[in-house]
């Protein structure tokens, strides 16, 4: 029997020095709706997420991601959770949630690569009432007329600054029941893992940074409605002066489809489309090495600029004083 | 926790009086592959269905559904499951399963609605050898050269022949873990519901069959790998005189796309592309009404032919024999 | 030798009632850009028309079609083709154009059908300056962030009254050098003639009106940059509760996706992606009858609803009063 | 008025020293259709190529482009065409053509690049019979179920061996009516010319080979008919290990969407779909400039390979000895 303590990847708060810029960027490029703001933080939604928002963007020195939300299954789940975190000694204690987003009283940890995470159960279902309320009735919000029309969040990739912190993750991961769907190698070494707590082929992926600066990140990702879409974000990502990172492509791991671009505020932002469900229950992780497979596993068709591996803060040691602060305390980094 | 005791959907035999034009339809036009033959049977799988086959084909004097396979979680499930199934007295017993495929011993069951499911835990996992063999890693075969080129078997849509069995059927499928989504009313009269084990949008849908014969089946899906392949099909279809019974259109329910078709052995086979994932433990199912939605909840925009509602086998009436004296037995109709 | 005299359908003025509400429709859901505003006139373009404009709405009190402008090849073909129509009793005299767009002075002429069409050689390439200027050094601007981003006007369907008109605008565009490349028949009569100036499958059809008013439009189009732009559309258009009055197909004739709204003013609206190019010196046009064919002249796959038959203005005989005297002038009717 | 002599390309003939691979690579790969054999050649076509092949295959011990023919608008405009032809000295002489293909005799002449023409009027339209004939009427043949479907022969890019030969060929071109689009240069030094007889962005490029051998093809395109078939061939192309030379990318130079790959003769083979149609009489060529634009004319987003400048035949001075010794008779080179 699966006994799922988490349901999915529920939001991620990121970074960035230009607030405006990095919101013309969410909004009128990818299509995102707003859906509230306070004090330095907006928050935005795709039109298929399901809870208020997922992505809450913070103004800040530098750019980088600030906060990794899932929500459980249950009530039960998460204290169950939360005790597999205090027993690594992880915990960072509860905050009071956003409860004008309908998120309520979280539980926070640091992750063994020097992100913090947190871990939710109260949480609404968000659904558009007047004009923009769709007559699709699973829908939440209509499709936006604006840009890209990015769909719903996907996943993130968090970097691991040692090979040690890279293992700790993932056993942490698949201890709150994270199943692994893709390993990459570079022969004896495991540079990166994916895996999802929801049935894709990955809501999360944890590779080595060749920087070793903890906290830091590779990549966050929005699912798009059609493949089209991803060459319509290449077109105005290059029509509108985007610097594009890579893509479109097909990945070989995970065989979806992407594109890769940096935000205006510095954080690497992808689109996806495509990829598969997989409920394996006697899955063993498959295996890619850079030794046979050189980038076939990045962009089987396509091509990846060197850039990818660079991900934010930029520069590469600018981390958020807070966080560098929390990693030391926990981490003695 | 979610305790999920079903993993997947993973396989469907149908039946077709007409063999060689069915086998034709399957494998040139929709591009699956043919992995195996046995007596008047034969079994089709699509480039990315994780086991041996997903389609088992047998030629028989009509058309309509003839088992239905579920794999389990594990061993445990499998019995667990069965419990469950024999505490409501629809178990039929024990087979051999398909070992030359790789599929062990199956529990077999009467669905209240008169089909018949199968419950397996013994399932190898499958990956094509020599030339066909991907490099891609996770792909357990090359895609296919030929026809619209099929991903997987996605989910089959089975009649209920009255408002209890499928007040039954639900009952059952939801003991066995299944997760209800969206759910179609006519006033106060249930006539579909949609719902899946496998965190999707629905891996199956029960619904009223106006003829009221039990053991019928409306049709069955295959997802495709790009939105076009829609398009593609709907090419293919009218240029070699496939009769299109819906589509393209985008669904309301489950906001997936979608193309219907009459294979010549005259079972209805949809493709189908998108939808979304949904992994909310507290979800309540979406409601559509006819009486306030009409046939949005069908097709949103697009159109499907009123023979949608056909099913087979053709005619209504003639159900497999073998199939009728079982439903006799076990539901007394 | 193949000697045209036109060179391309240059810009269409249509007439709406509601101003505002039309103007929504082709800037924030079709995505083209404002180039221009004068009187009750506003100015439209896509991101990939060469001329300043394509699409110029005028406020009235009914919807149709105002204005029909060609490019000619030459100055000197501009007249020989006066010299064509005024052998045919069909000239209206010059205009002084639009200076401010860069359109020079144009001679005006009745469609045998009842639409006023005009000529123009005076006509000035368009290029964005500032932040629009697009990289792509052939594209005019860039592509837009808005809706589904139309590209460039592609065609529009203008009615013939009865079989006469019909065959005199066909006489006199054929003259004009149109090249005819696909007609419908019902069995002995002529229905519909499609055919282009510009290589494609169509820049213009006309057909017959089963109601019999001289000087209406069927339907205006653009072309999209890519299949699934139809798609997205559609998505856009039903969560708008716009009126699809046809589509997602593919016609039959000229093998081309198509999708059609109604417009908030009441003129029919057409996206379009694909169909061929034609040059073929001693091409005889391909003959559909409906007789045979039914409907697949219109849509080989997907449907259309009768209402594609209506055209504007709406109601069928609240023709614009200028309009309705100068048909009464020239063409007697 | 615009005086067109030539109407389109109408075939190419290209070289392979594996005629069994490059077939499989055409027929099954790209889906083509084969339509005769000849001695060592085969005569392929798509789906909506008009006449009855445009892609005539010969085996032989290189790779390479051995005719090119393009049909005129009339068997005067043939006429004028050879005395153009003639006062250059370019003449080569009458063929038979190829009766059995529904092609008349053909009038040769070298390229002042090397390549070798052939001007054809006598040229039959082609339709199915049988089976394969298309309900679509205007469509020669059904939509095959094989491949990525090509739809028709878009443009091929020749190689010029220098500066004179380039300028020499392109006002060859353009007093045969060709109307040129858009040029490369590097600073003072023009590169390459894109253009068209048919209206479109571009049936021909003529272009700089840093090798400077005569008579060498970059690559021969052919139109797909939805971009996500771009994608679809990419994952073809990678799961049947062809060799990916760039792409998917969009260009700048003619806005099109493109893919490239070797053939398994040792062609450069393009896939194409979109791009502009363009007939605008006083159309000054859009100039790019590597300077400026780096590698933006030929992948505004995506990437393409150095390769892409290799062309054939490989090696580079592996030229068919039969045309080697022409272009020694008629360029003295």
């Amino acid at each position: 029997m699966v006994n799922k303590l988490i349901s999915q990847l529920a939001s991620v708060e990121i970074l960035t020095p230009k607030l405006d810029d990095t919101l013309w960027f969410f909004k009128d490029v990818l299509g995102l709706y707003e859906v509230g703001r306070k004090d330095r933080s907006v928050y935005l939604r795709g039109w298929e997420d399901w809870y208020a928002y997922s992505l809450k963007i913070t103004e800040a020195s530098t750019s980088g991601v600030k906060e990794i939300t899932w929500r459980t299954y249950s009530e039960e789940d998460l204290y169950t959770a939360i005790k597999i975190i205090e027993s690594k000694g992880l915990g960072l204690g509860w905050d009071n949630g956003e409860p004008d987003m309908g998120v309520g009283k979280g539980y926070k940890f640091m992750l063994p690569t020097g992100q913090v995470g947190k871990l939710v159960w109260e949480m609404k279902l968000w659904r558009a009432s007047g004009n923009l309320r769709s007559g699709y009735r699973a829908r939440p919000i209509k499709k936006p007329l604006q840009g890209v029309q990015a769909k719903d969040l996907a996943h993130l990739f968090v970097f691991a600054f040692d090979s040690n912190s890279l293992k700790s993750a993932v056993d942490l991961f698949k201890s709150l029941t994270w199943h692994v769907t893709e390993i990459l190698k570079n022969g004896d070494q495991i540079l990166t893992y994916w895996g999802a707590f929801n049935g894709t082929a990955h809501d999360m992926a944890i590779g080595l940074d060749p920087s070793g600066i903890p906290g830091r990140l590779n990549h966050l990702t929005f699912n798009v409605d059609y493949a089209d879409d991803i060459l319509r974000a290449a077109d105005l990502y290059s029509d509108y002066d985007l610097e594009i990172v890579g893509g479109p492509i097909r990945h070989g791991i995970t065989d979806s489809h992407s594109l890769y671009v940096k935000e205006p505020g510095g954080n690497l932002i992808e689109l996806l489309h495509g990829g598969y469900i997989n409920v394996v229950p006697d899955w063993e992780p498959v295996v890619w090495d850079t030794k046979e497979d050189e980038n076939r596993w990045l962009y089987y068709w396509g091509h990846v600029k060197e850039a990818f591996w660079d991900g934010s803060p930029v520069p590469k040691d600018k981390v958020d004083p807070e966080l560098r602060e929390l990693i030391r305390q926990k981490l003695g980094k």
